[in-house]
């Protein structure tokens, strides 16, 4: 708050931080813990980042209240990586892989995994053009599934599901890289989650697998069956706690830090609570402004952490963007791929960064409608 | 050097890094660049990220004198994730991945390859103990080879090439993780040159690769051939120039600050001398010992980035580590697969520190021996 020359940040990722976690990080940078070094400095091996790595599981354990049953690993390569892994480690010939498409990065997971195994789809947004999430009706198994996967959040167009399939027998696989730690979620309920870090739990650079012990064993069986190379291994990586190779140190350590803020500040319910307000805040100035702002979800898939809309024309949408950026709030274009305007309001955004760009919404309106 | 609190630095991985880069990165940490946000919270896609990227990318091309028909790439997953990569994108039915054997790292590049493709030894330094680094004459492709790979320093045995083999048109392929940047190497005479960050480039979580350009056109075959997983290839990766997916942005972003301070001191023919300095300093301390320090590698296989030594007894070895640390000098230990003691003296140790070491050296010897 005493950071005026900070702005409002609803970038989609990497996205704002709490501005508490960036401050001890950098109050601490040159010299970590009384070590004399930085974090980046000490080796992986060291009782201070032997500290910080179970610190930071501890936390997402905490806050995620995840089972003991479950492994918490730190892995690089992002989701993007995972997409490959997930059907390294799951996929025998025996099995399929079924996929939910609810978006682009759910169609690469996808793709991905049908380089690796047979895979199905078993519901397919694009008729909808994505605009919508599908029933946990529309979304069963089959006796043959190797698992069922899902995008929990769909950051491109700004839907999100908000209640998940019961897979039985069958392992749930979540991508959870842009809504992890904004709501409350039964973890039991997945047998692997995965979420790249940038945006709710820290910088790029660290990708976070929560999976259930039995599906460890099961990919170790897999896995030595294909003989696939260790370092893509759920096993090897769980056998050694994420340190069989050196881990992306500074990414885990402002990941904690993150998670130490969002414990003081609540956890996950009051995330949950805030994220409620803030969505309702931009998703109102959308619903009241007569047609000028039309949202681009379906309103019962509306997404909590990306809130995507269009304006009438493309030169409003440009006016609007500048206009933003000159009242220092930044990231609001949309995806490339896609275009038009998103507020991404991941966890460290504030319910105030949020009225304001409410009130400029309203304001704007006014002006231009 | 006005940071009284900051120890002397020996670590052997994560390591050492100039302060300057580091004071630089902490001022700016909540404001990267006047875009009112951190480093860490800015889109990979933004003008203030890419400007990053590109000058991070002709910083090491201007320092090491990477020819243009290379590509410079930005990965994750630490050499780790090479060792396989390198098999499942340069590996086909018809070739043999050839591997010189001088250490850990090597022996186990070599095991990851042999879950890919077919593997042959060239060398094996096991009978030496891995003291020896082999002369050129002793390390020769055959016709069916893929390419063939070495290591170039050996963090562990504390050895390191200090030529490197002609292979004519069978691609050399080194990891160069640990002495990277610390001596001029001919970029021309390899195909593909790997290195995790966490010695001489940066923190931890980036990996830099430079490979050739004609060989990320024959990788590009055998990947599409075997289909393997887009995330895994090193066309892909090229093509996108290491923006298909979300870089590592703060492990890129350290490195660049590490690259500029390394060219403003003299670029790497300088890091050079240092090492050179630095080296003499601590060897010399071994060899005018009377015996009371024993230098683990051959003498002409000396690496000039971690001097590795043992003394008398485990007692002795113990209480001089102990020493050095309450002497402000940490990081000494040898790594937890072989032990003894191990200076690791990457470009951001100071000769200072060098100097302190071996005095440190003489006055224990003159107590103890």
């Amino acid at each position: 708050m005493n950071h005026r020359d900070r702005v409002d940040n609803f970038n989609g990722g990497p996205a704002a931080l709490p501005v508490e976690a960036l401050e001890k990080a950098q109050a601490e940078l040159l010299n970590f813990a009384e070590t004399g070094a930085s974090i980046v400095e000490i080796s992986h091996r060291s009782k201070a980042y032997e500290a910080v790595h179970q610190q930071t599981k501890a936390l997402l354990k905490e806050l995620l209240e995840v089972p003991d049953d479950y492994e918490i690993l730190f892995l690089q390569g992002g989701a993007s990586l995972q997409f490959a892994m997930v059907a390294m480690n799951l996929l025998d010939n025996e099995h399929t892989g079924a996929y939910a498409l609810t978006g682009s990065w759910s169609k690469k997971a996808r793709e991905e995994a049908a380089r690796v195994g047979r895979v199905r789809t078993v519901f397919d947004g694009a008729e909808s053009e994505f605009r919508t999430i599908p029933g946990v009706e529309q979304v069963v198994p089959a006796p043959g599934d190797a698992y069922l996967h899902l995008t929990s959040n769909n950051t491109i167009y700004g839907t999100q599901w908000h209640a998940f399939p019961d897979t039985g027998e069958v392992p749930l696989v979540a991508d959870m890289s842009s809504d992890i730690l904004s709501h409350r979620i039964p973890v039991r309920q997945f047998s692997l989650i995965y979420a790249g870090a940038q945006k709710n739990l820290g910088p790029a650079g660290v990708t976070v697998v929560i999976i259930k012990s039995s599906l460890v064993a099961r990919a170790k069986a897999i896995a030595e069956e294909k003989n696939i190379p260790v370092i893509l291994r759920y096993d090897l990586h769980a056998k050694h706690d994420s340190l069989y190779n050196t881990p992306p140190v500074f990414a885990i350590y402002l990941m904690g830090l993150v998670l130490e803020w969002l414990r003081d500040h609540g956890g996950v319910a009051q995330a949950e609570a805030r994220g409620r307000q803030k969505g309702k805040l931009i998703y109102d100035a959308i619903d009241n402004s007569d047609g000028f702002y039309r949202g681009y979800a379906a309103p019962d898939s509306r997404s909590y952490t990306n809130v995507t809309f269009n304006l009438p024309t493309r030169e409003l949408e440009q006016a609007f963007l500048a206009g933003a950026e000159e009242n220092g709030m930044i990231g609001l274009g949309g995806h490339r791929s896609v275009g038009g305007c998103r507020a991404s309001i991941y966890n460290a955004v504030s319910v105030e960064a949020c009225e304001r760009l409410a009130e400029y919404m309203d304001s704007f309106r006014r002006v231009h409608g």
